[in-house]
């Protein structure tokens, strides 16, 4: 398959860049990671080289030869829609919007509260106690993984993973804001149906070559 | 054209909300409002009602006979695939990209950060002062717009709307953010391309008549 460069800008520990990393994966594109790492000199996400690439100074961005790409649901479901083998959405627009709502139960209303530039903000800014930040990172991740728990559970769409029997854009999205929930010392009992999903994604070689710690930049 | 009954659980000022309201007027679908009020009595999204039809208690959800649809560019996306008369996604994969890139540049990281419930956190869990309350909002927004108009300006993508000369899901999220900008006195002066922008979506019916001042449960 000749699929032009891939570049993904991506840190190991960064939930957004997980995504992707996992939806190529999952879909057999071979790419090369630049890594951006977010804490080295004030953060290198925030130098003029990628702040041109991305002015959120964010990651990740994914280069398809000299298009870039931003935010990682829309970076996935490009490259669903780029190279449809081994889809990672399904096939009627009643489970896909299901698919997109999960995805973003998590991508908007759960890890944006909780990525390193609010947790810098709350403690430079508001001078809050590494305490009292835990505590925010916890509730708005039990808040968000109840929620979601509630629309897998007992619902017959839920398959082996989040919809049916294929990893789609929703496990892309659970699987790294599970990581990060236990890194943050998340309580995860509650939530069965989602430990469950998160077992099978992560038996999966796609998912398993994606976490964290296997990346070029990981730290111990 | 026979829809199907369409209810909308909307609250009068919700940016997500009123992004749903756009696409339904864009697309000339008939629906039904249903107002629920977020803070009356502690919230209605918080009532039995409510949260049996959406665990994570925000608004909106839109009912499409008996489908329960949730989360706002999920939404669109699943109107914009049901009825694809009056398009709200671009006919190009990479134009398709750029769209959601946008719309989510707006709902997932800044919308999220300055919506009621974290307001209410900072004020009742963290007793933060309105002063900083409305420092954290302005910063956040003014992060993202930012972002947003680095985006839209000098790009030939960028026409009429964000995206071309027709609007689409990324008009959808900016108009709501600005109208959420101005109520928190967000200096709008440096972005000149998202101002002209929203003038021009606000010229058309569709977005004036989801105009928050225009709702049924509009208060004053």
């Amino acid at each position: 398959m000749n699929t032009g460069s891939i570049r993904l800008y991506s840190y190991w520990r960064s939930s957004a860049a997980y995504r992707v990393r996992i939806a190529l994966n999952l879909k057999g594109l071979p790419y090369e990671i630049v890594p951006v790492h977010l804490l080295k000199d004030g953060g290198e996400q925030h130098k003029p080289a990628y702040a041109d690439l991305n002015p959120q100074e964010l990651v990740p961005v994914l280069l398809h030869g000299n298009r870039i790409l931003r935010q990682s649901m829309a970076i996935i479901e490009y490259l669903d829609e780029t190279w449809p083998d081994r889809p990672l959405m399904p096939t009627t627009a009643r489970d896909r919007q299901r698919v997109r709502a999960i995805a973003q139960m998590i991508a908007c209303d759960v890890h944006p509260l909780n990525n390193l530039r609010v947790l810098q903000y709350l403690e430079n800014t508001l001078g809050l106690a590494q305490e009292a930040r835990d505590a925010w990172v916890r509730h708005w991740v039990a808040a968000g993984l109840s929620a979601v728990e509630q629309v897998l559970e007992d619902n017959p769409s839920t398959g082996t993973f989040c919809d049916g029997e294929v990893p789609t854009l929703a496990d892309c999205c659970l699987v790294p804001q599970v990581y990060n929930a236990e890194r943050f010392k998340v309580d995860m009992t509650p939530y069965p149906t989602i430990r469950r999903i998160v077992g099978e994604c992560l038996a999966l070689d796609a998912f398993d070559k994606a976490r964290p710690e296997h990346q070029p930049d990981a730290q111990r």
